[in-house]
């Protein structure tokens, strides 16, 4: 009999493993459903668009949903939210506001995804108050805020950074408000996220260390710990939580709320799958639990889970945390661990100091500063994670450091990793080799 | 005593293994003797000087002379050129034309780099024939290229390209002549050379498949096997070979006429070391002998010969070959072997198809192609190398190959290395991802 595959959810994870086990098993059965018109979508370009720097929201998606259904034999239903699960019994019921659809599995794919954090302690509803979320509401959101002069945006985590360069491009005065003393605290260590805040600072208001006590009128006062804020709307980016509201009482859930999976990505009960961001991950430097929300993680787990559930065993090794963002043309990114991540952990650390360099030879017009710091285990000096702005070839280098954690150089591994130079582009020693130095105590 | 280190050559490889051995060794007396006026200099900035990108010759140079003696107690003797050496007794002798120096060491480090290889067979000479070698003398060429219009450039690899694109930015007329039958084929298999030299093309005359013959009137008629040019000027660039002019019968050569030398930068003599472009490395990926002579690398050496020199052992692993130049808004590079290499070292290999991809998110303005191929051993899928061609973040992508060749990874290895995401630079599949997928068997 015609063996049976339903995913949940068609973003990248769930999109990536019905297309690896398509292309394993051509005869399998597979039905994707997914609650909005969107598939292989991407919220990670949901503030470029609100910046204006598109406007077809098509785009949003990698491919449409008739590409899967007519190049790649999947079934995706779009539209459908899924509002029932058996898991004893294998069946799943998606319903659309109208119709339903009950539908059995042999195996399911859990790709539920991620969603907003909300601030549940307060009790403020209003028109002005918005959440970042799915590209299918993308253009709902900008037709509501580009009316708006004045945004007050809660959180300065990647999506609140991302947003506000958005809002200010759109001529809108931002004000960025969190608790924590410095932005993208969750990706910075204080020194190297101090140089950012205040790169942001000369763009945006920022207040840190003000906690949001409550917001009223609609959203249209924002009331902290010290002052109130009259604006015309409130985003609200405080992060995000696996979305695994299915799932709570039937799956072991991980980490941070996750669906706990093995490297096979297999949950709790035979033949359920989970992947992307609803699913648990081992981060590969500590062995410890880990959860890393982002599209090339996501696509990966999904292409792992698709292999298994088609057939072909295939492990995932788990995450390193490479994460990346920008304001204008500053490029903010980490990789594996923080000093505050390492300290969590209880790894001792000893970090280079903060390396500024330029980002071309001395000689070689334009281009602009870089920062790096390089975190080491102290004893063993086995690389532990970097920290990188700057304006030219950060993600390259983050990436080089991802590739050193997969396999968990030393020092003096990255130091003798052979990076290429070209005046136009870096400089001869570049600025990760001399963080090394520092480590190796060469400097 | 005061031990005494004598270094010939005051390059990247000179001034890194100087600098490295003060550092580690306070009381040691360390000369070098370079034979022009500029130390710790880097001639990858010579096209782009002639170019007009910069008029301060100065900025050739890292650190100036004098920075070295009042920094870090370093004796420069600029404008003495090393003329004998006595390996038996330990003593060299430099010159400057009109003085003698005779110094005697306890240590010496060879570090004279490599010259222009010359097309000795042809019995031409004229004032309009050019070398590229030295930043030293980078003014000189300057001078006397600018009043020219039209100029063949014998010899299609980097420095070729890279004196092409300077000269076509000075609005001369280049004719760029070669024997092999596309542009930088050190560097690319065919597939990738035509597509750089259908872009390089689009600037400058570009003739492949012609011999050199012989260059005639003082270097204003060239005349190939098929064509005859005249032009007002001619520069010869057909690769660089080391420079072991004083060395040759006195200590053991290894690959392509350099110094062998064992890990840690020892000659065949006891005391005497060499590093830089003079200098044989090992392979990491072959673990044959090989030679890439580039800065970083005699960077590296530099500082392993300093180290050892001072007494503090350590080891250089070897080379993989990163290899990086541009022209106009494309950067060209390679890393480890290409398909060409792995055949002359008896290594079968399958490669990906050229993946070409944009260097942003289909939504995200600016950016364009990057063509990506990637090499990998035939069963074993250990990767080999990588070529690539594009607008952004090239070399980044070759460094994190880099990472990959320095620990051997597979193409699963690279595969879920966790390169970052983000629209303004990427794409959430990064083409040597999507590379890896083809090698796998998995795209």
């Amino acid at each position: 009999m015609t063996e049976k595959l339903v995913v949940i959810g068609g973003g990248a994870a769930g999109m990536s493993g019905a297309s690896r086990a398509r292309r394993l098993n051509p005869s399998m059965q597979i039905t994707v459903y997914e609650e909005t018109k969107m598939v292989s979508h991407a919220p990670c370009g949901i503030p470029y668009y609100i910046e204006g720097l598109f406007s077809d929201e098509g785009l949003f998606m990698t491919y449409t949903p008739s590409f899967f259904k007519e190049k790649r034999n999947i079934n995706v239903v779009t539209n459908f939210k899924v509002t029932e699960v058996d898991l004893q019994d294998r069946i799943i019921v998606a319903e659309n506001g109208t119709d339903k659809i009950k539908d059995e599995y042999d195996y399911l794919l859990i790709t539920t995804g991620a969603k907003p954090k909300k601030i549940k302690q307060l009790s403020f509803e209003g028109n002005r108050i918005f959440y970042i979320h799915h590209p299918a509401h993308a253009t709902e959101l900008k037709n509501k805020l580009l009316p708006l002069n004045k945004i007050a945006i809660i959180g300065g985590g990647i999506l609140g950074v991302e947003l506000a360069e958005a809002l200010v491009k759109q001529n809108k005065k931002v004000i960025l408000i969190q608790l924590p003393n410095y932005l993208l605290n969750k990706l910075l260590d204080e020194d190297m996220g101090k140089i950012i805040t205040d790169y942001i600072s000369k763009y945006v208001e920022v207040k840190t260390n003000e906690r949001v006590e409550d917001i009223r009128n609609e959203g249209t006062l924002v009331i902290t710990d010290k002052n109130k804020y009259e604006v015309d709307g409130v985003v609200i980016s405080i992060g995000v939580e696996p979305n695994t509201d299915l799932f709570k009482d039937k799956l072991e859930l991980g980490f941070a709320g996750t669906i706990k999976v093995n490297e096979y990505m297999q949950t709790s009960r035979k033949g359920v799958y989970a992947a992307g961001d609803v699913a648990e991950a081992i981060n590969i430097i500590t062995r410890k639990p880990d959860w890393q929300p982002f599209a090339p993680v996501a696509n990966k787990m999904g292409f792992v889970a698709g292999s298994n559930i088609a057939g072909k065993a295939m492990k995932f090794p788990g995450v390193v945390g490479t994460t990346i963002t920008k304001f204008n043309d500053m490029f903010i990114g980490k990789v594996g661990l923080t000093e505050a991540d390492a300290k969590r952990f209880g790894i001792k650390t000893i970090s280079s100091p903060v390396i500024k360099a330029r980002t071309r030879a001395r000689y070689y017009p334009g281009g602009g500063d870089i920062y790096v710091k390089l975190i080491a285990e102290e004893g063993t000096l086995r690389i532990l994670g970097a920290e990188i702005i700057g304006y030219e070839e950060v993600l390259g280098r983050l990436n080089t450091i991802a590739a050193a954690l997969y396999k968990g150089f030393t020092a003096e591994d990255l130091f003798f990793t052979e990076m290429g130079y070209l005046p136009a582009i870096t400089q001869v020693w570049d600025p990760v080799i001399i963080a090394t130095r520092y480590l190796l105590k060469a400097e």
